[in-house]
């Protein structure tokens, strides 16, 4: 591959992108990698495509040493089967659905779970027919309510979603091990530091499920860890240890006149100063927080409940989502319809709507909270006497410093990162719904069990260039740059030319070629243009021509060394064979 | 590459698949290359995955020859751009639209002559940046309402669509031909007979458009050839030549009685039974008939049109569609809502509608056609003094000895083809559009002149499908058939364990290999299912094992020899190399 700049369709630009939010955007976006086309859409420029061809085949690459088959399905497909799993309805606005000229309903599938089920049902027979691993590489849809940062988080991008079908649950075990020591020689391949993290699988039902997270500070997700046991886990797997029930019982519950503390703070301080219950230690951490949110079932009508959590702690809308998935969760704040709901100073006991407490709130546990009149609260509200949760979830966020649920002492640490893959166990959900049979071993029908293992190709250009970079611009690992030498003819006499030469035999050696031939461009700016555009290696043909030597320089490193010409190629290949 | 069909997914058909129409679907669906998955879409297979592959890399190899830079747009866009060039409302029903989340329109963009131009607009500035040639291979999507032939015409396909930008029409004039011969270079490439035929342009706008057509029976496309001149075009495109004018001024026109002569067979039997002014020698040829139809324009309310051509010949629906092209026609039926239109006796004068006429329709010509009521008709009815068209198109049918359009003495022969390329002279439709200007070499603006370019990836494979198959079934062209060979091992004592050591040797060597190691599968059936894949060379490792011999097999040809084991890599490779 010989690439000359002169011709190629590039455009770098000097300033930020005003809608670039993170760096590997603004980045990508400046060295023309990529551009935007349409809101949470970007076309993949020359450059670009080339990266994003090189990340597809090492994920192809690893998907066969797995033991994969590739396919590819339609992305547009007829209601029903969706229906039938129960997916059209808990997608919701999440997918972008479509009616034909006939007027049937379609859908831009997000994922294939039921295709590749009903694909498994009519084209195997037998238990001789298992294991399959079967994956297609495909352009998906997801009508995002907030695209963001580029290629993070779009409307249109490009993923890998494979499905395991085993005989049993020692087999599912196999394959999502072996898919899960793929996904690390993938990302390993790709330049890509990571983390493996439990996670809940949300819509996708199943049971085990992790996240791959490519660590980044622009991170969607966030993610806890423990130094002490490794533990890690995205937030809203974090289970919450249940605290033991008090020794003492509780007094009774007692109503105080509490003017002016709809807020936490100005309650505890009123508590101290009026030594409630004989007291001046009142802290957050005695209060119970109740936040009134509605909660949007796919199918349902929206219901509004309330989420208790200690004053200390504020309410996670993610976690409180994911315990309560496909169900969406916004906060509640139409109070004034509902009268009941006496604002800043509601309380547990005694309340009209349905109550979902976190796991500190157990049962025994005694707290000072609302008592559901204006400028009352009441001390003394204790669980599973005075009230009773209607469900436990997990609803507090997560802070460094808590305990790790995985070992005693540990304490949790919290980092952000990018989820650029997702590894599930779903079980049976998916051949039990299209009641998938074959013959088994011993004559008798078995149910094949399913993982479903993810890739966001797109999204890992964009982790790399998050993990790659530096001020002066993207800086690619060698395995998917889009070229494996930048040559920079610095552009005075027989310079181009020479460079031209160079590359050309390099080319023919099999090496992947960038030339900046560009005429009428100083060597400055293509010395800026090479740092931003990021290839690995760069050799500048330059004012040491004519005594037959041309710079070598490391992207990375910085490190600059002169070379004889007549050697260039032997050491580019060498370090590259 | 080693595939073993005792993993594969892979389910041979001995039967006919029930919906499939056309060889290429029958024979692609039976031998396990796709599946039906929803109207008009269907899943690639592995075996079919890998040939869709290999044709995507000769038409990107080919592409990047001809200086093609790859790029990827986003296939959902949103309306604007497409109503500013008017396709939004040209395509109608053919396209899918949808509304996101937030109510805004998008489509699925059937092609991205809009995005294109908006990108090249973006990026360039100068002439220097000039010519470019830029291509995306993208999945498509269009709402056709007779989806049919599996892949021959489906809503989700695979296409490679390529856009030029030149500076002047000779540029593009240039640029059109080097697209052309590398369009040859693919289908010779992919073992496609075709033929260039000239075509119009639809509704991409524009003036000189090629097609290319594979021959074959099931083809949706007519075309004419003239053996003598070498004339080759779609019928839609074919001019017909207008007849000198009549030497003799026409006699006067007269209204006759013609009770019950609503068909032309019954009006040419009265004409001569009744000698009509004195003759006796009408033909069907002598009369003129009156077509009515409803054209439906995009966007604006449906207009009931008649369309005259001389009643020996029929209206061509399609021919007439491709003259208004974005409209579409169809019959009009409801003549009870039309009291002024008799049907039977319709002529073009004093008709309150407008009136196309064919070519052959030419002033000075003399007709016997309908007078507007009911059991008359009218002779000496002259174009040009008794009625004036409002407009010439080409309305009537071509047929086979028709006059050649190019030629003098040549005529025409018709055949069917499939559409598997088409090339187009776009001009400044889309630059005009958004108005693109560029510094030219002497400091004035320049509007950049644009060509497309499509080729149909899944249908080629159809069309090669169709090209290539027997009785028995497919038989690859080498260069995009899904291995090079294809090793049976009959299945006695050794024979699967032989044959995998002689595939991985060869898979060593780089070929492409897949071998039927199926247990439990008879000798027999491993034929027949070889012989329906079709891979061109099988090797046999049968009976003569113990004496060190397998039988090679040449799936075209049939020829089948004894080669010693020792030598069947090297004949295969040496073959192949």
């Amino acid at each position: 591959m010989l690439l000359r700049m002169s011709t190629l369709l590039l455009r770098t630009l000097r300033e930020e992108p005003a809608d670039a939010e993170v760096p590997s955007h603004r980045l990508l976006m400046r060295a023309g990698f990529i551009r935007r086309a349409a809101p949470g859409g970007h076309t993949w420029l020359p450059l670009g495509k080339l990266v994003l061809d090189r990340v597809t085949a090492v994920v192809r690459d690893e998907m066969a040493a797995a033991g994969g088959q590739e396919v590819s399905f339609p992305a547009l497909l007829p209601r029903e089967p969706f229906d039938l799993s129960g997916r059209w309805t808990e997608y919701g606005d999440d997918i972008f659905t479509l009616r034909d000229r006939r007027g049937a309903d379609h859908l831009l599938a997000p994922t294939h779970e039921e295709m590749f089920t009903l694909l498994v049902q009519d084209m195997t027979g037998s238990y001789r027919d298992f294991p399959l691993l079967l994956f297609q590489i495909q352009t998906k849809f997801r009508d995002e309510a907030r695209p963001r940062g580029g290629l993070l988080r779009g409307r249109e991008f490009l993923m890998k979603d494979a499905y395991s079908f085993d005989l049993d649950d020692d087999g599912l075990i196999a394959t999502y091990a072996r898919m899960r020591a793929a996904y690390q020689r993938v990302f390993q391949r790709l330049g890509l530091a990571h983390t493996i993290v439990s996670a809940v699988s949300g819509a996708m039902g199943g049971s085990a499920s992790e996240e791959f997270l490519a660590t980044a500070e622009v991170g969607e997700d966030t993610f806890v860890g423990c130094p002490g046991c490794g533990y890690a886990a995205n937030t809203e797997a974090v289970v919450t240890p249940v605290p033991p029930a008090p020794p003492v019982p509780a007094p009774a519950l007692a109503v105080h006149d509490t003017p002016d503390t709809p807020t936490i703070a100005a309650l505890v301080e009123l508590a101290n100063r009026r030594r409630l219950e004989g007291r001046d230690d009142w802290t957050a951490a005695d209060t119970l927080k109740n936040v009134v949110v509605t909660v949007h079932r796919p199918g349902h009508e929206d219901e509004v409940v309330a989420i208790g959590v200690p004053g200390d702690r504020e309410v996670d809308l993610t976690r409180v989502a994911a315990a309560l998935a496909p169900a969406t969760v916004t906060l509640f704040d139409d109070f004034d319809s509902r009268p009941d709901l006496v604002k800043g100073y509601i309380g547990p006991q005694g309340l009209g709507i349905r109550y979902l407490a976190d796991p500190r709130v157990a049962p025994g546990t005694a707290w000072l909270t609302g008592a559901n009149r204006a400028g009352r609260h009441a001390t003394g509200v204790v669980a599973g006497r005075d009230f009773t949760p209607d469900a436990t979830i997990e609803a507090a966020d997560v802070r460094a410093g808590d305990p790790c649920p995985a070992c005693t002492g540990g304490t949790l640490t919290i980092r952000r990162g990018i989820e650029i893959g997702h590894i599930f166990q779903l079980g049976r959900r998916y051949t039990d719904i299209f009641g998938v049979e074959v013959l088994g071993a011993d004559g008798r029908p078995v149910r094949p069990t399913m993982g479903c293992y993810g890739i966001g190709l797109s999204r890992a250009v964009a982790a790399i260039a998050e993990q790659h970079h530096d001020e002066r611009g993207l800086i690619w690992p060698a395995a998917i740059a889009p070229a494996d030498v930048h040559i920079v003819a610095a552009g005075r006499d027989g310079q181009v030319e020479a460079a031209l030469s160079l590359g050309a035999t390099m080319a023919r050696a099999g090496v992947r070629v960038l030339v900046d031939d560009r005429p009428n461009v100083s060597a400055g700016v293509k010395f800026t243009d090479a740092e931003l555009i990021g290839i690995p290696r760069s050799v500048v043909v330059g004012r040491r021509l004519p005594e037959g030597y041309a710079e070598l320089r490391d992207r990375h490193s910085g490190e600059r060394r002169e070379v004889p010409l007549v050697d260039i190629a032997g050491v580019i290949t060498g370090t590259l064979g």
